[in-house]
């Protein structure tokens, strides 16, 4: 957390009665990773250019379709865009000279102001997998997600050291209605966690309805003036604004809560085949994209983001971890930097239908290309399975065990005295121990990352207790923690007054499946 | 291959018939990896320094041990050193000044020239695991390895496309005498694959004897003058040079054949558990190393090694793919560009028993450091199972596959008028598909990196063809390619007199087990 994070947090005010609300279902979290390493430039300056131009080419000469929606054809009119039917074309320059009102980096409140995560600059916050409606693990195997599951998900989320961020819908739940469903999910983020969370965006009045609960658990003032969620505005590649996204994007740009605007791309389907051509339509739909919530509220806090994965053309599935999406994500990481904005992309994207191997090399090459790539807001940090249609709880833990090497590599190297060890090199000497010197015993406690998941017993001890395998060892940590988990404390008249609000929406509702 | 190694291929001759008889038993092997991509710089410069200054430090000041070696330590006062018993303090930049002689790239000569590596500036050289007692595979279980397992790993390599070197020790075939082995492991690495190979290191004898097979292979002048061993001397860390290793650094520096000096070090154990510390003492280990080489032979071909691992301060296991190792395999290979020599660490490291998901995630992580970290040869770059215990059968076709990536994301990004695919976006439009525009017929085929392994098919066909893991998919890939291996031609003279060779000297030994 930045020190303008901190300083927000100490106005907020609560003292020693909020501590001591807090000490029950506080498990931890650390703070929002802040880089102190280099980012690394895989473009060059000519390539980036090039991209830019072409993007700009592409909005003016191709142009973007807002499907359904008058007012924001009349609102790009207003700007100076030639609106032909639903084709939005914008002059070169426009869309990004839109941007420039967009915050560089801004602060997402939780409703414990320890937990407020900053957005962009050198910084990561870690969200978990959204939107699978599917869940696995080793017992029950792969399912249809339930609200239960997406409680056991948030607690998990909650219970984790290096997620910052509850996310938003860490599964579907499938046996609530889907008019419904927001509701559930909303109370569950607000009660379980005291973590910042995604609002819904599946209709505009379901996002009224996610801002409206914010209204009563930080105040309607306070909601105002302030950014409380964050959620994810998918653009319908290629170049197609769809009505009910963009509506959600109006009514969280109007009330000042932050959206990612972002690119929804299985490369090769939904855009061309080159990593270039790729990004040139990532741009020109992330241009078009935050210029409309600009034009929708000037300075509304909004995030670049880029989804894009690789595809296998022998099957048509869509491919993770792969080379091409690495280069698409460093690629869209620096022309989101060169626009000063803050960047989503990455996760623990893998395609596997099991949380074995490939899984998790697919996912380390992904959450490596994330941090090397500067990302500075990772949906689907731990939990994805099987292309994003599962949610599996085993790879849940053992990508958030994961997260915590990010946070340390991000830590970067310090080089004062005590880390240069002369000391140590000179009390050992050619041949000798250093377990045992005082500069191990001064500082063995934090001198390596250590994974709380994976196995680091000797061979006989590991086969003794049954020579688990990782999946083996996730699913009893999994258990062990849900075991654990107790509720963050929270105001009762707080979670009565939530609670009474989803109740009387709901019953003034029919339900329904779509 | 760059063109000077081409150039010595056009040299060294053979023409149409060698052409020929190339032709069975080739599964075709991509060239060395070349980076169009930038190494990520991960140390600030004043970090580098520091460091820089304090490796002088520790051998002005602490030394470094010549064990057992009277010879060395008359070089070394030669040189200038300050001399005491077996300590060697070496002053102030010597070091530094006796390495400038090593070259900063060379050719290691094939048996088939088109397989010449050149390992040094920015190439990537890929051998295989090297060291391991013992072997798995999901039938057998973890065992001791044989010379039969030996074969069989030297003829996955041979078939993998994407590894340019047959490497070393595959894994120790511990059902032949120790003195004995080096023969038929080099005779297994002449026969059964054409690529470049590394030489014994357990005795001085023994390098003697892989450089007399390699004057049979190639011809004596032709050893003499060209360089066609790569051979691992590890650095008794720390700070001490045995007389075993050195014997047979003696032997190949002296016959101009390629060593790399490389500390072995447990962090923490082995090196101080900082960092800055480990690093130092590496950069003083392999100032030590190189130049003493270049004290044996001048100009003798080199690669500044660096395997560092962290460890578990818990049980005292060496960790692998931790933030910290990827730190130090980070700042080493920049202090090896600032001394202007190749490169070596990385790896399918990892500390678990299994090909899982832990085994996974960590080499994915030392991967794509190493890629990242400018590594030019990387030794265990698959196959490497349980700390360096275990050739894994399964693992070495699934990291052989992933090698695959690297490969291609280090290829870089084009950004020339096909790859701009503006005709594409003009084509398909908003709301379109880009499956059957003409860019992507024209460029589908190598847009992207298809694994040769991983599961890309429907849940519902995956699920009916037993709902495999990695493992499993590995396993069935293992057996197949071991069906289908055919040996690369060689001429039958030559396979011969090898033959003879090692029989004689089999003949003329007793047995030894240690």
């Amino acid at each position: 957390m930045s020190d303008s994070a901190r300083g927000r947090r100490g106005r907020s005010g609560g003292g020693a009665a909020r501590r001591a609300e807090r000490t029950a279902g506080d498990f931890g979290t650390a703070p929002t990773i802040q880089r102190k390493i280099p980012n690394l430039d895989l473009l060059d300056d000519e390539t980036l250019s090039i991209i830019e131009a072409n993007a700009e080419t592409v909005l003016e000469e191709i142009g973007v379709n807002f499907v359904n929606n008058p007012g924001a054809l009349a609102r790009w009119k207003e700007a100076g865009a030639d609106v032909q039917g639903e084709r939005v074309h914008i002059p070169r320059g426009l869309a990004r000279k839109l941007c420039a009102t967009a915050p560089s980096s801004f602060i997402q409140h939780a409703r414990n102001p320890e937990k407020n995560v900053e957005i962009g600059g050198k910084g990561l916050v870690l969200a978990p997998v959204y939107g699978p409606p599917f869940v696995r693990d080793v017992d029950g195997g792969r399912r249809y997600a339930t609200m239960e599951d997406f409680r056991k998900f948030v607690k998990l989320g909650h219970m984790s050291k290096w997620l910052q961020h509850s996310g938003g819908t860490v599964c579907e739940p499938t046996d609530i209605p889907v008019n419904k469903r927001h509701f559930d999910m909303l109370l569950a983020h607000m009660t379980l966690t005291d973590k910042p969370f995604m609002g819904s965006v599946t209709e505009p009045s379901r996002a009224q309805d996610c801002v409206d609960m914010c209204g009563i658990l930080f105040g309607e003032d306070f909601v105002q003036q302030n950014t409380v969620m964050t959620s994810l505005i998918n653009i319908n590649s290629p170049l197609t604004f769809d009505d009910v996204m963009m509506g959600a994007l109006e009514v969280y740009a109007a009330n000042n809560q932050a959206c990612i605007i972002s690119p929804f791309i299985v490369g090769g389907a939904m855009a061309p085949v080159s990593v270039v051509g790729t990004l040139t339509q990532v741009l020109a739909e992330v241009l078009a994209g935050i210029a409309y919530s600009q034009l929708v509220r000037p300075g509304a806090p909004v995030i670049f983001g880029a989804f894009v994965t690789s595809i296998d053309m022998n099957s048509g599935a869509p491919t993770f971890g792969t080379p091409e999406a690495s280069q698409i994500l460093y690629g869209a990481g620096q022309l989101a930097r060169r626009m000063n904005l803050p960047f989503r992309s990455g996760g623990s994207l893998c395609g596997s239908k099991l949380p074995d191997a490939q899984a998790a090399y697919e996912t380390a090459n992904t959450l490596n290309a994330a941090l090397m790539g500067g990302v500075n807001f990772m949906l689907h940090a731990c939990g994805w399975l099987e292309g994003g249609l599962v949610s599996s709880f085993e790879k849940f833990v053992m990508d958030a065990d994961q997260l915590g090497a990010l946070h340390k590599m991000a830590a970067g190297v310090a080089n004062d005295e005590n880390a240069q060890a002369m000391d140590a090199l000179r009390e050992v000497g050619p041949g000798g121990h250093f377990l045992g010197c005082s500069h191990t015993q001064a500082n063995y406690k934090s001198a390596f990352w250590r994974s709380e998941l994976l196995d680091y017993k000797p061979f006989e001890t590991w086969d003794e207790e049954g020579a688990r395998d990782t999946q083996a060892l996730a699913s009893d940590r999994v258990a062990k923690l849900l075991e654990r988990y107790q509720a963050p404390a929270m105001d009762p008249a707080k979670a009565e007054a939530l609670a009474a609000y989803v109740a009387q929406r709901k019953a003034s509702m029919e339900d329904a499946f779509m």
